[in-house]
């Protein structure tokens, strides 16, 4: 029940029904706090930060990524609430791109909107990370 | 016939015709000088930043959608002129999503290149804003 | 033969089959050593780039955009190594949009995955560059 909006990051028909762009700063993440990102990532998104040369850069990247999704869907994030954690942004083993799924209310609302897919891409440096995602 | 490559951010069809991405600092961008702001900014646009909770950083989001704009239709901006005012991005009163609005020059550039919408978004951290836009 | 998924930045049909968002620290980009720059970029690349009025900052936007492009081609950079060479990003005489064409290793990449065109916009403030890449 949790294939939505993912797959692999491998092609997408249709028309673009949304873009989103967002920018956090790594240090206003609390990626330390085990009840934000509990709260904010799944499992398998934290075992992947986890392993990264930098955690906190990772996790920073990834709640940009989500914020980045919201927007592309058209519909408001709740901010810290618990639906960042329905969108999950994982990395294709192969190739490192990273792909994203919805569950719950944001799969809902995805559907609703007749989103069949979400492209998404990361990118941190030392302080700032920033994310770009595209529905269709 | 304010109507042009804007409309509600629901759906693109059709090819993508250019892409456009950009960043200020928004200490560089001076929305406490009148003549700045009523040179580059509709009456709309000017009453929602004024409202928002930082009027410096949706000045200087605002702003860099325009470059962003600009540069997805394939045309140099020019820079602090009249004509970055033909292009208005206002927000959907109900998701909060921005969207774009052509006029003037603008309008008819895009009309030129058979851009029919253009997409775009925009993020604020303290100190940056950055905005993608995507032409149709 | 170095036509490939380059050609000017006028049009795109059919699918979107990737997207990349990378910045760098402009500082963090090492474009006075000689080496470094006859490694990563063309000729034309740095021609251009020395008329600019920061050499350093065109540099370090076009580095951003060949790691945006590796992405947005679903392959891992090689860092560092000679292939960044193979994506060259120049710049359209006329309206100055920069254009991307690929050679060697990436346009052997591009084909194995079919696409056809990668539209590319840069930006720099004082400090950093991004960019935004999109392959159809």
């Amino acid at each position: 029940t949790n294939i939505a909006a993912g797959g692999l990051n491998n092609s997408s028909e249709g028309s673009v029904l949304g873009i989103g762009v967002d920018q956090e700063l790594i240090s206003a993440v609390p990626s330390h706090n085990p009840a934000f990102v509990s709260r904010n990532f799944t499992d398998a998104e934290v075992a992947y930060c986890c392993t990264q040369p930098s955690p906190p850069s990772s996790f920073a990247a990834r709640w940009a990524g989500k914020e980045a999704v919201f927007k592309s869907l058209g519909v408001k994030s709740k901010g810290a609430a618990a639906s960042l954690r329905d969108i999950e942004i994982l990395n294709d083993p192969d190739t490192g791109a990273p792909f994203v799924t919805l569950h719950g209310d944001a799969k809902i609302k995805a559907k609703e909107k007749s989103v069949k897919k979400v492209l998404i891409s990361l990118s941190h440096s030392e302080t700032v990370a920033i994310a770009f995602a595209q529905a269709f």
